[in-house]
């Protein structure tokens, strides 16, 4: 086997069934079209850290099954330290691309927990999920596959359960059960990196019942397989990436979200790992989110780092020593090392499932959950103090205006300061205002789910009663003080 | 004298030269081009209000002049009650328009720090220019004027005094003195709500000594004078305005920052308040920033009574009952309340000028801008973190989908949460994202000068000696203790 | 008549019955006792106040009964002036004390608050009520009294009313109604400043329904009356009260709580305020707390000058510039703003009750409230860290040691940083001891209810609806969205 | 060799040299002084533990020289597994003694810090010093000595040096090298633990150019050497421990903290490790902080613990369920989970000495640093805020009051709320003053140096020019943007 190449990814994208839309118009070639090219581009970096020299050790992993060199994002996370390097990808990532590549993300994490749950389903009830499932992830190797993962359901009344609504499909869920295969339907919202993608893990969008079977289902399928339909989200800034110059957008690199609507897709036994165990869905769901919140650390991370980066940059290009912001930076960086050392206390804390795949220690993750939905603004709101109000209020002429060829010339000479030319001053304002108003800014307090649920996760996963005992005997306080019953 | 309507202020504005561009192109019409008339609708509504039983005390004022009933935002303040009215106004422009009404704001503030610092100068140097004021300044009243204000110079090289710089333009600054009048040129940035203004008064952009005489000019021009070029601010939703349906947009109202080109503009004797009395800059600087940053807060504090609102909308839209996020709602409540109750506290305990002009606290306005710099932010978190994944990741997709013929249908049936209807859901969403990361967000933060300023402010107005002087009291220390010398 | 002297005062309090005990020992004179004479001191500073030049006017007021002029804490305050003048008294306590004189706060306030209601029961029921608080409020304003006030009441189990309650006087209660008076039994608990006061305002310690006419009772009793013993609180540092020395205090100054067992105090007709009346117990609450918590913000801003004083001196101890600390300083400069000027601003936005006495208004003051909550905590962690671990460890010997005829002079000579003294070092670290973890430290969380309770009444006060229409209007959403009710 | 037990502990240390004074007297029994006793039983407690199935392999481990089993706290920690143990360990003190044990943590620092020190000094200087510290180390781990640590110098005028002092001893100095040995003389401030501890090592308070060789001594000594005096430091509450009931105090467990003073204190070669090797005391203070600052996490989530537990405590004393305050025991949690999971990362992200020694990782825990010096605040503000005026104001009686025959009873009458006893109520209490107010407070903010340290740490440590890079590249910016220069 041979580890792929961009040119290898671009080719087989362009090869897929164009099946995903945006305001209105369906996508002929994602590689090209401006509106999903810069996702592609983000992760076409990540083929090519895979054959650098300083990034192979981080990009790559020698696969566990077949001994071969593998992308790293294929492979089984078996220890603390491969989820650390997990978290230097992600990092890594957001400072290539000044943003999230979520198809490197979800995925990986979903085959992991996978492996863990198929196998315990296995030895429970005699089914051969694991199996299937290695087969799958061999494949997913050789052919190095992006896989995008999908939990989030559309979910309809939040007070009822899925069987409760009064639509079936307002949760994706089995419509059929065929000997062959099983026919989905539904629709998954908030997909993250879709559009670069090969294939989508869908895993259950929640923790459910026994009444819920229909809905406890995890498989693979193709991002064009017959019967799905992808509508890319739109955010304020995108119209920018439309235009030629694309003012106010990282030239390159950028990442899309999409929702997936499925019209009865069939998806063959091989490539279901689970279908009806309501049972694993507590686990499936724990498993995952202790992973996915220790490691989008490292995400927020490396947007912070070009944070303090783009900072600093415009302060220079404004005509300021970055001395003059030492305390802000160096907040900047605490807020920084605070997302990333505790997503790595929260690995190093973790926990191996009997099937080798290691996950994250729950409560220090979903502390970090809480933090990567608070810190991150802190930093954002430092850009903009230290960018000025260049940054802040935006106030810089379009493009087609600092480049106007009747006062271009008189715009630049106005917003030159100092030595720096008002080119860079431009871009370097514009980089932090994608930074923190614009298209670089990631779903990362709702993605993988919101703070408040981490905050449940440590409400009870705190040891209060525990804690009681200890004050009890710090007083030497022989009663029993328990809480006080409702009269 | 009437006063002016709606009608009056749509017909005046269509009635100017056309001297504004965006994206490359002359504006011909402000009140109907899609990048403008939003702004437009926002001050027109100032007009409307002025006539509106429940509202037209706020709106209105008598002049002192001439004893007419004129629009507020023309009046003179003279005491801590018409600060605190003029909050009034501004927490209610935000509750209408979602966003910020800078047209009627920092030219109302100039006229009456002009009318202090004239009557100093007159007073000093038997200068007549308070006369020339009170002229404009009744013309302003009659006509029921919109005056943008503009201090923010180019400023060149940082380290650098105006007349320092390479080039003499980059700020501000008097060319040529005729008998009847003068010649200005340079430019000035960041300038709220041009589009939406009859006139701009102009101030200097900095405290500056006796070398920099030419460029200690303050003068009123209008928006539409021979020699001046105005170029709008490009924003990164600001491309959804253009579309007919304006997905993400407020439907109707707004607001725009732009910049102004002057290439020797004359300005006649009865327009110029202060030509080269750089001993005053000080003082126009103080008593221009101590009524801008206590007022301020208003702003910031309607806005936020419109996340609160737009937050609330969007969980029970999104099904969720809104006690599920009260401890988040009264959070947000109490920094509404800082904001607003720190500038009403700022107006309290502000002094009266022996022109009759009344300004607040400094130090407390000066701390109220530190809040305005860092709460709304957290405001606007909180928002996002109430409105769930929708608003954050801004996984919706565009309009044109939403509404797509073809799939249009199906996406409404997966985006209705309980009763309310997907529509209305959509809207919520594309408020909640508008006010927090779309072009909703006004530059509060640097607009009126940087927190770091206030900061400043803020240092040296504390008392640290008789501080110190309170703490040997207390223990009785009779050593006296000066801050150590360096070696 | 005559403005009391501190000679007036101290010989009144002299003349008391003894009925305060600390450490299971009665007190025989509270002018003299260790445990109480600081306290006593506090509040001898402010007769001296009265009398000076440069404080007269802020310590006395004018009679708007008599005409006299008055000791300011006997006042009434029908403007926001008054109020605001409230706060400049208790600022300066602090600054000259170190900390809280609460018998010149609750009882001021308690007296202003029955005036408005005495006139609406009155009027309501034709009781005489007024009348008679005003002939008091006439006497304590001639003899100058320090009036302390008390609302808490024991409680008991919170989830039962006072009614309910397996042992009645746990809520203070009337026991019996007599033609001449009342007889009143049961504790309150926290009262601030008894050891200093005169006499004692009693008020109910909640709102009650009908049923609780019992504990509806408002009066004013001498404090050495018949029938009541006081207990002076202990907090962690007292104990150094008794040494000669007094190492850790600042030698004069002081303040104390204590708590107040009433068994069967007879108080005659004259001093009862209201009996029974629950309807008005709800505001009587309103009033005192609005009041209470926008002035309080004085208090704390008053601490935090000290803070500040301190912080700069042991600074220069330690032998540093406070340049070193400059941002720190700002910190606390900007966290007294906010709870002074937030303070003010809810004077300015008071009301006026029809009986003359002006209430502050409730939304600013509770979150005033919040902040007081907040704010000095990391203000008192900011003095901490600016002082280093001489004050944060504490990690200086006792005073005996420190003087100790041995090794005293060897502990001088490694104390002393710099051209100031040992001694001088010494107290300086003591004093920033005192002031964040010793006995300076007051109770301004709880003091005047919790912060929660002022979430409370943020929540409850949130025109939520409102807001919302603001939302909807913007979007032109024509839906009505009601909160989703549990199914 | 057999493991120490508590019985051993206590009789090794009634046989010191008495040498300590607190109050002005010699202190003959450390283990029955009311002012040590408490710390002493903290220490015991840990050899208790070393001997109990649960926590022996926290307590204890294998001697990597002898093979022997040794209590932990003088064993060598040689990878991440073993400092993450450390902190294990230091949470557990916590929770079992309500404070600091800071006998078995700055002692076990240095010896690691040492080993790797010596090694890099023995191979660049043929000197033998690792020999003589792994003797040391041997007798230490075969006697189960708790070996406090001092680091801190008197320090005298901080801008200059240690040589340029006026006097000489103002940092802890070599007067006199001899052939058997050096004789020191100084003092060293903010020793925690002393009172417990039989032997002290000592390390340079700073990192020192080649002038202060005299000042660069690293060496061992017993408590009680001839010419050692120690004092112990006061704190606000420390004289409530030495009434019998020790109202506020925990009973049993407790920290003191002392200074000591040299008077030319005799070290024989034996106990030796450095002298005047100044360039390897910039390593001492970088890998000795690393550690201590990852570690001191572990000792505030331990006080975190036991204040959430205190606070629940006192919550259902007062009547209320701990569901009240759900918000704040979560917020309380994440606290303490961000200074424990932040050092376990520091910890995870170490490196090893060649010497073995692994180090933490100096950005993590520096960062950690500035968490335990702001977080704990708040819990503790928490503790309070959940604890009520009875916490916060203090306002309960003295025990003497509480328990006095004439009042008493009618005392407890008043102090039951609910079921819970008064007694369990006043001891709940006033635990959770002792941990906000009282004497559980320990020095975590300046202890191991200061915050600011931290900070400037974290200043030179971030890689500004990498990350200014990361922002250019991502806009195509081909300039290179130096930091502007001053004119």
């Amino acid at each position: 086997m041979t580890l792929k190449t961009r040119k290898d990814y671009l080719a087989s994208l362009k090869k897929m069934r164009p099946n995903i839309y945006k305001f209105g118009e369906l996508i002929k070639d994602v590689t090209t079209h401006p509106a999903t090219k810069r996702t592609v581009e983000s992760h076409a970096l990540n083929y090519d850290a895979s054959h650098e020299p300083e990034w192979a050790d981080t990009y790559t992993a020698t696969s566990i099954f077949s001994g071969d060199k593998i992308h790293r994002w294929t492979s089984m996370m078996q220890s603390s330290e491969d989820l650390i390097t997990n978290m230097k990808l992600k990092r890594q990532n957001y400072r290539r691309t000044g943003t999230c590549t979520g198809g490197v993300c979800v995925g990986w994490n979903a085959l992991n927990v996978l492996w863990a749950i198929t196998q315990d389903m296995d030895e429970d009830n005699g089914t051969k999920y694991q199996e299937r499932l290695k087969a799958w992830i061999l494949e997913a190797q050789d052919k190095g596959l992006v896989v995008a993962g999908a939990l989030t359901d559309a979910k309809g009344d939040r007070s009822l359960k899925p069987s409760e609504q009064d639509d079936p499909d307002l949760n994706l869920r089995i419509k059929e059960i065929r000997d062959d295969g099983i026919v989905i339907r539904g629709a998954k919202l908030m997909i993250c990196g879709v559009a670069a993608s090969h294939e989508i893990f869908l895993l259950p969008g929640g923790i459910y019942k026994e009444t819920e079977k229909d809905f406890a289902v995890a498989c693979v399928v193709p991002r064009d397989i017959e019967g799905l339909t992808v509508i890319e989200a739109s955010r304020p800034s995108d119209r920018r990436d439309l235009e030629e110059t694309a003012e106010g957008e990282v030239p390159n690199t950028g990442i899309t979200q999409g929702l997936l609507l499925f019209d009865d897709v069939f998806v063959p036994n091989a490539r279901i790992f689970m279908s009806g165990e309501t049972k694993y869905t507590r686990n499936i769901i724990q498993y995952f989110t202790a992973n996915y919140r220790a490691c989008i650390g490292a995400c927020v991370t490396g947007q912070g780092d070009v944070m303090i980066g783009a900072s600093v940059l415009v302060a220079r290009a404004n005509g300021l020593s970055m001395k003059t912001f030492a305390n802000k930076l160096v907040e900047m960086s605490i807020n920084n090392q605070i997302t990333y050392g505790l997503g790595v206390g929260a690995c190093a804390m973790g926990f191996q499932h009997k099937a080798g795949s290691y996950f994250a220690d729950p409560m220090t993750a979903h502390t970090n959950k809480v933090m990567v939905a608070t810190l991150p603004y802190e930093t954002k709101r430092l850009t903009q103090e230290i960018g000025g109000g260049i940054v802040e209020t935006g106030c810089l002429p379009s493009y087609q205006d600092f480049t106007n060829p009747e006062y271009g010339e008189e715009l630049h000479k106005y917003y030159r300061a100092g030595s720096v030319s008002a080119d860079t001053r431009y871009k370097a304002a514009r980089l932090a205002e994608w930074l923190t108003i614009g298209g670089g800014v990631p779903g990362c307090m709702h993605g993988g789910g919101s703070p408040d649920g981490a905050r449940l996760v440590i409400r009870f996963g705190t040891p209060y009663e525990e804690y009681v005992d200890y004050a009890r005997n710090l007083m030497g306080i022989e009663e029993e003080v328990p809480d006080p019953q409702k009269k």
